[in-house]
Order: C-alpha cells, then structure tokens, then sequence
C-alpha cells in the first residue's frame, strides 16, 4: 500500500504518466454536500502544463469525468472515482531513460525497486502528472471545507532566490488568498513575480531549472483540531506533502529561522479580547502541540530546482554498467514552483480535512 | 485515534507527565529477534533529564518494565509492552497552568480540544516526558534495524545559531555514527559543542531558552525501500518526527538550501564502480520519489527553543478571561536539543523500519 | 471510509448501479507479476448476469478495463485500476424504490444514511453489481495466490434446502476444486445441482426467491499464516465476506455443529508422517488461533433468498408516511446462490492473501 | 500488526498467559465522558475464573490498574492504558505443550510461525486469559455507549445441544438483557439453564468439554449507523468477534436458517406508525446492508467446546518427530459459553462503537 491516505476520508490515486489514464478514488466524504465541477476545473487549470511560456508545452485537458459519487450535482455517500484520460504522450521522449536514468529523478529508485517491470515511460507513477489526481481530490476538499468556512491558498514564497512578501501569520486574510489565487501569477507582490519569471527564463534558456519555496495559510480552522503524537496537523500535513514529487523540506510558523531564536521572543504570548483567545505573534504557526490554535495555520515547503534539464549529466547504463552522458529530452518546466502552487493547497486541505473529520468524531 | 503509529508495526504511546505511569506497546515485532535490554537502557540515558547541569533536575530513572512480547532475551512473537512509572512528579509547581496557558505549550490548545477535563499536570499527554515511551520503541527497532546492518544516528548540528561540522551526505560513516553517541555531548566538533553548551548556560541564567537543529544519518538502508506518494520515506519519518513536541520543520537532503539551487547543481550525478550504482554527491538525501537510492538518509530537523522558560511573560487566565503574567515554575531544561537527539534516532528508526517490512512484503 | 479494505493490499471499490462506471483501485500488488486478462475474464464470466434461465436478464459485457498498473502484461509496482462502463441500465424500473423502499434491501437504511441524495438507482453503492469490481481484485489475486501454489474454490453447499455433497475437509483436492469451477453448475454432484435448479425455477415462476450456503476451500497455504487476535484468518476471511451483499453467517470447520460436539470429539488429533505434521480430521478448518494449520482452510456462508421478487410486499412511502404495497420490478435472479460463488472466492482470495503477505513480512 | 482494531478507537491488547502483565491500550476515547470503575469490575468478574464449580479454579483479582487516561474519573482524552497483573501462574503444568501441542489449541499454529521462540506456557498470547484486557476495553465502552442510549447484552443462546429461549428478536428489551446480566447463569429461562449447568458437570466428570452458541442483541442504535461494503455493521462485528478464540461461526438475523427459507418469507416488511418507520419482523437482524436499520441488532456466535480437556488424546512430540499421547494437565473450564457471554458483549460493543463513531463524523 502506498498511494493512498487519510483515515476518515481514504484517498487513492492511480495512473502512470502514458497509462491510458490517471485519477483517484475518494472514500469517506461526507453526503449531501455540493460540489461545483466549474469550480473544480479552475482550480485543476492552475496546475495544469502547457499555460504560458515558462511551463511544459505538454498539453492536457486534464478535465476530470466523474464516474461515481455524485449525483444531481451533490455527493451521494459512495465513494467518489474521477479519471482523466491521458492523450497526449509522446513516450518516444523517454526511451533513453528505460536503461539511463535521470538524475534527481526517481528513474534509478525505482527500477532498484521494481526491477525491469517499472514502467519508466515518462516516469510512471512517480511523474509530476500524479499530482492531477491529487488537485482533483485537493480541489473538491477545499470546496467542502468552504462551506464550513475555512480557507486554504498559498503563494510562492521564493523562486531562484527572489523573495515574494510573505503571508503575514496574524493577519493574513481570506481577501489576500483570493488575490493570489486569481493573479495571473501566484505571488503577493507583482513586482518580484516579474523578478522571478524573468528567472525562470533565464534558466530554462541556460537549459537548466530553478527551485523556490511556497508558503501556504489555512484561515477559519477553529481551535481543538488535531491528535496528539503522530496525527497532530503538523504530521498530517508533512504525510501528504511529501507526495508532491519534489518537495524536500516544511517548516511550520517560524520553523527553522525560530530555531535561532529564544523561548522569550519566539513563544507567542495569549491575549484575550471580545471573549476569545488569541495570540499577539505567530511563531507557532496556529499549531501547538500538534492542535490548532485558531490562529492562520502557515507553513512553506521546499521546492527542488527540477531535476529534468536539458542540459548535458552524468548517469549510467544500466545495460552496460557504465558512465554515460544524458540530455534529457521530452517537455519540462524550468520551475515547477507556480504549478505546485494548487498541488500544496491540495495537501494541505486533504490532511486538515481529514483532522477535522477526527475532531468532530467526538462533539 | 492519535498516539499510534505504523503499519506493518504498531506503537501506541500513553501516559501523561504525572499519571501513574507512561509506557508503549509495539505489536507486529518479529517474532526470534534478541533484544539486549542493558543496551535499551544506556539509549534511554541519553534523553533521561537530571543528567548535569545543562538539563532539568527532574530525575527519572526512567528504566522501562518489560511486561510482555520478551521471553528469554528473545521477542517471542506477542506484542511488546513496556512501562515506566512516574515517581519523581511535582505537579504542585503545575498549579497555575491550570488556568493560565503557557505560551508556546499545549496548554491552550489541548484545553481547547478537551475542556476542563484534560490533565493540564505538567502537559499531561502532551509532556515532552512523552518521548521516553517513543525512546523506548526506538531503541528497540534501532537494535533491529541493527540486525540488518542498517544504522542510525544523529547529532546536534545547530545550537542557538552555533553550526556543529555537519555530517558529509557521502560519506558519513558508521564510525562517525558511534563516536558522536559516546560522547559526553552529541556533536562532530567538540569545540562548537563548547560554544553551544556556554550559550545554552547563559540562556538558562537569563531565565530564557534556545534552540537548535538535529541532523541525523540512516546508514546501510539497500536501495528500493519506501513506497510511492503517500507511504515514501520522507512522508513516513516526518510523520513520526513531528510527534516529537518541539520540532516545527524539517528538510531532506539540501531542503530548503537545494531550493535556492539550479537543476544542474542540485541534480546528482550517476556513477557506477564496482559493480554498484551511487551517486557523486547526495543532495537528495538518499531518497528520490520517496524510495532509498543506497546512499545515507540525511535530514535535519528545526526544534524551537524550550517554551518553559522562568522570565515572566504574557498570558491569559482562563477563569477570569483576562490578561495576565506568568512565571513559568516547574524544572525545565533551558535547551532540549541534546535531550532531542535520541527522539529523533528514534523517530527515524520507526519510519525506516515500518518502510523496510513493506519492502519485504513482495520478496 | 468504507468501501476499502487490506493492510498491505488496499482494495477500493467504486460506482454505483447506474453510475458511469464502476471499477476498482488495488494498491500495493507485487511488481512483477504476470497477469492473464484472458483468464480474468473467464472468472469475471461466472459471477456475470444474463447467463441462463435462472439468473437475471441483465446483461452486461463486464469486461474490465485495465486503466493502470500493468504494462507488457505483468504488475508494474502502480496501483492497479480497472473500470466497467455501466451500460445496460434501465433506471425506469427502479422509480418506485425511491419512495417505497424494498423489503430486504438497503434502500431504507442507506435512505436512513444518506437522505434524500442517496442514489436509489438500481441500489445505488448497494447494488449486488459492486460484487464485479470485487470479483475484478479477487480474480487478480487468485492469480497471484495460484502462484504460490495456493488454490481457492468454492460450490454452493445447499440451494433452498438441497444439500449438496461437502468438501471432504482433509481430502479436497485441487482436481476438485477445477471440476467445480469448469462445470456448467458448480457442484460437487451434478445430480444435487439439477434438483437446486428446479427449486430456484420454481420459486422464480412463483414470483418468489430461494437462498442457499455457499462452501469454500483454500488449499495449499502454509501454516503459520495469521496473526493474532484482530488479523486471525478467521477475522479476516469474515471482514471481507459479509462485503458480499447478501450474505449473513460465516461458519468455519464445524462451525454451528461442532459447537453442538464435545471436545474430544471436535478436536483434530496432530499426526506425524513423511516428515509433516497434519490433523487427522478437519474440525478447526484449517485455523487454529487464527492461524492456518496447513489443512485446507474450509467455511461456509450463509446467503439469504434474493430480497427482490416480484410478489407484492408490504413496504412504507416516505413521502406519505403510509403503508403501502409494493411489488418489485427490475430484472432479478431468483437465487443468487450461484453467481455469489465466485464473489466467495474472491473474497476469501482477498483476506488470504493480505494475511500472507502479513507473514512474509518477517521471514 | 496483529491485536490492535479500529479506526476512531483503536484498541491494542497484549500479554501472555504467564507473562508478568496482560492489558489494554485505547486510543482515541472521547474526553469527557465519566467512567464508573466499579461498574467496570463488575463486568469483568462476569468473565473471571474460578466463580463456581463448573469453571476452572485458576483464581485472578482480575482487577485492572488504570495506568493513564482517566483524572478525577473521567476520561482525559490521553489514550487509557489499563493492566493486569498475572499473580497465580503454575507454568509447570504447561510444559509438556512445549514439545507436544494440545489438540484444538493454537499450540501447534503459533509454533509454526514463531518457531521456539513462541511463549507456549499457558498458550501465550493466544491464551483465552487474553479475553480479560478486551473485556476492560469492551466494558468501558460498554459504559459508553450506554450514555449515548445504547445498550448490549447476550445470553447462552445453546449448550450441548440444550436450547435457552432464544431473545425476541423485534420486542428484546433492555429490562430483558439487565435481567441476564444480573442473574446467576446469563440465560433467559433458569429451567433450561440447570440443564446446560448438567451437561457441563457430566461433561466435565468424563475429562470431556462441551460448546454452545451465545446470542447478542444492540439495542437503541439509531438507523443510519455502518459504512458500505468492507465496514459494515456484520464485517466490523465479525472481525471483532472471531478474536475471542473459540468463536468458529457467526449468523446475523435468520443467519443460516434464513438461508433455507424463501424471499416472502425471510424480507421483513417496512411498516410505519407514530412517525417512524420499523420492520414488522426482523430476520435482518438489524442490519441491511451493513447499516443500521433502527432494529434490534441480532447475532449468534458459535463456540467449540473447550479444547482442553483430561482425556487422553492424539497429538505429536516435535523433537522426536513422533506420534504420542498427551492428557493436558493445567486447570480448565468444562465449558467455557457461560464466561464468553461478556467477551462477545464487549466485541459487539467495540465493533458497534467504533462504527457508530465513523458516523458522527459526518453530521
């Protein structure tokens, strides 16, 4: 078992890159609700390839067909499955990966795993494209959590070293994640998003890649949600987020800067105001002790350069058992932070929803 | 469910600071393994507190009971159950936190979970003092993990802004392992360790508090192990990880340093010698698309200073619904970080070894 | 979550009656594996409707469609998905069922569940059709059970009261269990099954149902097989059995009448011979403290008369909060006893199989 | 992973017969709820050894220790922790089932999964003393549910053969299950309870053992409660049930004889009156398709006569590979249905919670 989560809802996700199609099976979710399939196919176009000059040419619909578990418009209590068909591949692109493969990619791990039988077309299951049946899931939780009013957007905190203004964890408002999200580039700042995109091009024409940093708010989480030990959010939200192919570290509130700090400035004092309790700072990023404080859950994820460059590596042949070159061809984001964007919002949402599910078993 | 984890193994975690005892059952452990129990203890010792002048007075024998699963020396195929008891509690100097919180603990959030009836007693569940039933379970599953050649170790890399010499991602050894656990302080450099201990004194005559980074190595782990998405090695140890009560972040690999890299930098090369294929440089951290590539794990973990700290600090009463002060009384270290070194060897050991018995499933 | 079961497989079953589609997820099969699609559909065949007199007019070609997991014929480590499109429904004849529900049936406790968005079609999630993704798993895993030299199969033991001869419990063989399943009627005694037929036309033209018992065996699993407790064989043979919608008792070995025995009478002498200990009668079929003895694993389930007949029935109208009579249209089998066979073994197939895996986790 | 269940509890149980303690841990309890610890003895003294003559004469306080989870006599919601200490062990009667495993026992089973390592004195961990830590957990939820309306009880259904007045299953009341309960053989008719008391003691007088069937009832659970497929209300109570180790069968409702009778007959017609919609019958069983349907939930379990017995049996030495002859010393109960009356209340009240649980999560 693997590519599945949660425990109160159950997400399973299939498909390989060039497999005849991809998607997910959401067990658990709550009947009688609404789902808006228009609102679900905005949210998927963020993440999807082919949208302007500095991600992938590959083009995908990547519209979902709902094939169970809505009726008329509302969930009707069976399990949801959704697929995307896969169409347009082009497998040729990666036959030199079968016996070379890519560094920085899963290629060699999971050949060391599966031996021959891994399908390495495009990376099989290990490909970015998974990340699409995770939006699809992510996308219809976020709805549901809507409508019980809390809120999840992120922003790309950095890219290539350009830093965007951060979220600020008190006051971070659902009016700014409605900005981001709808911009035509996921940053507060529009100014260091020309800095970051003019980046990206200069990489992508170096015929190399860069990485970055998204930084994500949970808004309207009320106090009391998450377990204690290994299902507190911070371990809920990490599970999840490292089925984002390339991210490689979180840091909750003030994470490792606070690291540096002291108890007297990095503790965040109450105050108590108009009967409820909040705190001045947020170094602990709306999470203690695993549970939730009400204040903006933030946290940022690191996102490696990607690891797919056109640029010239080293590898190996696994036939020949010897030191090759690879240039890695088929179509490739020279930074895949702004699509990654929705793909932590999609984390996010799956491990909060699936705490606050457990929260609510008890009231 | 919360204080349990695992799948292939299960470790359930209870006790609270000052219940009458704490303790841990670990079901699904393989049955012929020996266990030597004298070698647990001198583990346990390593995060016990009362150990010398840098960590709180309370003193814990904190040698667990074994109460079942071992016969003879051997796990004999039942689940393994061990208690400690608390004896040395003090729960007068927890008086207070009762009806004020403080700030950076539990306190509130849990008290916002379970009303009036949580055990607010030195943090209840929520006591750091948990780790020991953790330390427990990992201690034993570093010594099967052991049996496999699989080693796991860590040290202090970062104390109040001090940088130990950190482990080489290549070519960290099983000696290096060894040498930085028998020392009186857990770091590569002892003269840094100096540093760190004189700038952990000073904190704590100030009535303050500071924090640090672990970074820690899993050495000898064959290439293939973790499974993809959900269930891969980065999800799994920072699922664990974060049930250690101080730890707000943590990166694989170059983590948030590789995010600020280029594709051509942070790819590592492929090269193959002896037969074996390894990488020149290791800044995935030993794991790609969640599965070990052979070469060391490598992750650091961000721990924030201690929040218990005696300067007085703002807060909120309860009873009264008003601002308040409080002086934080109870014994408290003024930097848990050398005490945190062994949680997270555990925490590591847990995840690694779930992730190994899933491997083997499909021999 | 619900309609999700294993540990180390993780089967998902999805759609509904009249759904697009209905499908299911295996996650966590074996890479490597080979695959016979051919003989899939054969298995698929024999739970399949439409097939002769006595079973419903039905028809639908049930021909899965392989979406992911296997390339080249064999498990490529993806998680397997497979739909089958719904295409022969006639939603019309079930009009009735959203007011009135059906006696037997779940129309009323999932109304009960799901309120009025609840998707009554044909039984919506409820429908004995989601027995075809079920059988889809349970004929993959019988493959690769077959591999390891473990064989399942199973007769209908008793149809309305015709008994049909037993497996001999120490002696059933796998020629017995292949005369069964290639037969037109599955058997043991062709002469038994003519007389059940007659019974099930009888009650059919009565407008009336009959029910039955169906038997199983495994054959060739290794003792030692299980674990304790929870995951005893038995736990999970049953966990999985009452999937199957209409079945409601599960008996192992002497089940029901060995209660009614005296212990030295019901206990299973060990004998030695050739090296290898075995029982010399089979009263424990083949689970001693939920784990497998070596001896042909052996149970019965207990299936109830098809609760749709075309006799009028008194039932309730929501919507008027009345009594009404109700008589069930639709196209339905008069006893479902023989197309439940095959969903008995895949079930059986399904528990085995994840407790095997449970026991290579150590070896 | 082994003797843990649940998905919003989850219960872990461990220990050995002669183990230095047996006991429970339970995660996930809801805080807040008061525990009576004294009404808590009382039903685990309705399983303890050595009540009267016709159970074995092993004496055991059998009184839990509550080592965490309950402050002031309510639960925390810190996981309960709770155990047993085992004081009157006599090991020496148990060490010829080291080399010759008793027949009907888990002897010979748990030898071949965990070769001689296997704790075999007393049975281990596959002892029926293990029934004592899921009767702590069973009647604490037992209480539980009780404060939500619910109640659970069972009685001696059958023994050798001796049939008890079976409960009614459309008017079975709570004043009936209080009147078993309290009673001194849990029967419904006393008459027929001296009867079965007689065949116990001539049973017992031969060195022989009989069996019976114990039947349950659920009363109050509302209509709605159980998940489709694999968590239905029968697979939860069955994958419970069958870790009480004599359990060898399990019928919901008409269960097999249902199998035997016709779809008019064996459909338990809706009716509506007062508001609310009930079943004139109820061969259900309380259950249509796995859900709740607001009637009495009704189940018999099937219990093999004890496999201890002192008449001489047929059984193996596994050193020298050889037939031999075994009389099983040791001290054992002729019958063991009258102490598994509590043992199948507290799995169905395990199964029934954890389920009733799941469907909180979604009002």
């Amino acid at each position: 078992m693997s590519s599945a989560f949660g425990k109160n809802i159950r997400i399973s996700i299939f498909g390989q890159s060039h497999s005849p199609a991809i998607g997910t099976v959401i067990d658990g979710l709550p009947s009688g609700k609404r789902i808006d399939l228009e609102r679900l196919g905005k949210f998927m176009a963020r993440r999807a390839p082919g949208q302007n000059e500095y991600s992938t040419p590959r083009r995908e619909a990547d519209v979902p067909e709902i094939l169970s578990g809505i009726k008329n418009g509302f969930l009707c209590g069976a399990p949801l499955a959704a697929v995307i068909r896969n169409t347009d591949t082009d497998p040729s692109a990666y036959a030199d990966t079968t016996d070379r493969p890519r560094p920085g990619h899963a290629d060699f791990t999971a050949r060391m795993k599966h031996r021959e039988v891994h399908d390495f077309s495009g990376g099989g299951h290990f490909s970015g494209r998974l990340t699409a049946p995770l939006c699809i899931a992510g996308g219809i939780i976020i709805q549901l959590l809507g409508q019980e009013g809390i809120d999840v957007g992120a922003h790309i905190s950095e890219i290539a070293g350009v830093l965007d203004e951060p979220f600020d964890p008190v006051l971070v408002s659902a009016r700014d994640l409605e900005r981001v999200r709808n911009g035509p580039f996921p940053v507060m700042d529009s100014g260091t998003g020309d800095l970051m995109k003019a980046a990206i091009m200069t990489a992508g024409q170096a015929g190399d890649s860069v990485g970055g940093v998204v930084e994500c708010a949970v808004l309207g989480l009320p106090a009391g949600v998450g377990e204690p030990m290994f299902e507190g959010l911070e371990n809920m939200i990490a599970a999840v987020l490292f089925a984002v192919p390339a991210i490689k570290g979180v840091e909750f509130g003030s994470g490792f800067a606070g690291s540096r700090s002291t108890g007297s400035r990095n503790n965040d004092p109450f105050i108590c105001g108009g009967g409820k309790i909040t705190t001045r700072t947020n170094n602990h990023g709306g999470i203690l002790g695993g549970i939730s404080s009400g204040m903006p859950i933030v946290f940022r994820a690191a996102i490696k350069p990607t690891p797919s460059i056109s640029m010239e590596q080293d590898t190996v042949s696994f036939s020949k058992m010897e030191n090759v070159r690879l240039s890695t061809k088929g179509r490739h984001d020279p930074c895949i932070v702004p699509r990654a964007v929705p793909c932590v919002e999609a984390a996010a949402a799956i491990a909060v929803y699936d705490s606050l599910l457990s929260s609510k078993i008890h009231l």
